[in-house]
């Protein structure tokens, strides 16, 4: 019998960044399920991969990692997808904001395809929650200083109290970050009247989701933890019924 | 036979302000498809309506209007929910983000129950799309002077720049407002390498998606309508296997 080469060409890896919203299932995006379902290996951090496990086909390779332990996750994924895997790497919100979409990017090479797979972040969540405090010209700030120098974040919330942005905080305040979020504010009291709305809301779609509206000048910042998204309002900001509204300066509205 | 006089309590309405996301059909979440099953009347800009009438139930009331006539939808919308109905308001992207909740929010009082359903932006999707651009601190900026003062929306820019936000341009240019792109974008190239990365989305996730990588040397926005989200890096963004990343600046990642 003759025998014939068969050139094994290892098949094409697919890494998808997959958001997973806020938390809630019915703001995850079926576009995100379909991924999930595709995967052939799964990984993300251990409290979100938590969320969407009965997603996932039978026998769907599952790698969870903790915290801190991103580059694990980033190497993992894009190792996989470049040994011919469907990969799924994946985090809350939106993959490509404040998370893992960024460093798998800058890792991958072009023997993959990756697709990113946008979704609801928990400041969008956030807002929803409060009213329509982003109605307008917005700026979306993280406060941890582990990989960022302080000094560039404090000059960005120098900017935006200058700029007159909404400022929305990711990762406000955490048991050894907990001055940050303090200054933050006191940078933007400079520039902003003492009334000014400030929304902090922990948990946006999630159990234990939890909602408080105050101001610049009474907000405590010791509830706040790394589970809240806090916003702080433009100097146009007001409350309107109870909710936090940035208006788009439509003449025919109330004044 | 006794007559029983009966109080008529008219039912306490619903204001729905609904994200549909970016366009495509599986980037609209669940919540938002309940919500517009639930209502019995539906307002919004004629050409969203068209994306997400086969979901409603028949005999839904939807009310239709074009561009610029924001005040007619909102005070319809909130009339509707005044007068006992359940009303789906609806915008493109998030119903909070340059969208009808504000100004619906402005005008609603007590008498309603209201509830924001989030949806996945334009910004988001033109991200993903482009790689993963607002991986770290971003601003979002109109550019439309319709409503809102040029000299303010230049202060945000110049604001933008020095605190070396990734910036997120929406409405960045029409046949009307033609030079306000090419300003904003002339205030940016005084803070930033000309071989700033940029990207130019047309139609995120819509039919006709086009999507342009360029730097703000060399960005044209002579292509540039409406349609388009405008991303423009910060000082730290690169482009990495052709698509455009900010670095969380993770200190494990290539430099």
């Amino acid at each position: 019998m003759a025998t014939v080469a068969v050139a094994r060409v290892a098949p094409r890896g697919r890494l998808a960044l997959v958001g997973l919203g806020p938390g809630a299932r019915d703001l995850l995006a079926p576009r995100a399920v379909a991924e999930l379902r595709r995967a052939s290996v799964v990984v993300g951090l251990d409290q979100y991969l938590d969320q969407i496990r009965d997603l996932l086909r039978p026998g769907t390779k599952v790698i969870a990692s903790g915290l801190g332990q991103e580059e694990q996750r980033a190497r993992t994924a894009v190792r996989a997808a470049e040994a011919g895997h469907a990969v799924a790497l994946v985090g809350s919100g939106d993959a490509g904001v404040y998370a893992m979409a960024g460093p798998a990017l800058e890792l991958a090479d072009e023997r993959i395809d990756v697709v990113v797979v946008p979704g609801i972040t928990a400041g969008l969540a956030a807002a929803g929650l409060l009213g329509a405090p982003i109605a307008h010209d917005h700026a979306v700030i993280s406060l941890s200083d582990l990989n960022t120098p302080w000094e560039v974040i404090e000059r960005r919330i120098a900017a935006a109290a200058k700029g007159d942005f909404v400022v929305t905080f990711y990762n406000p305040r955490s048991r050894g970050r907990d001055w940050q979020l303090g200054a933050a504010l006191d940078i933007l009291r400079r520039h902003r009247p003492p009334g000014t709305p400030v929304g902090v809301v922990r948990h946006a779609s999630r159990p234990g989701e939890r909602i408080e509206l105050t101001t610049i000048a009474a907000v405590d910042v010791t509830g706040v933890d790394m589970s809240c998204v806090v916003v702080v309002g433009s100097s146009n900001t007001r409350v309107r019924g109870g909710r936090m509204v940035t208006p788009r300066e439509y003449r025919w509205l109330p004044r």
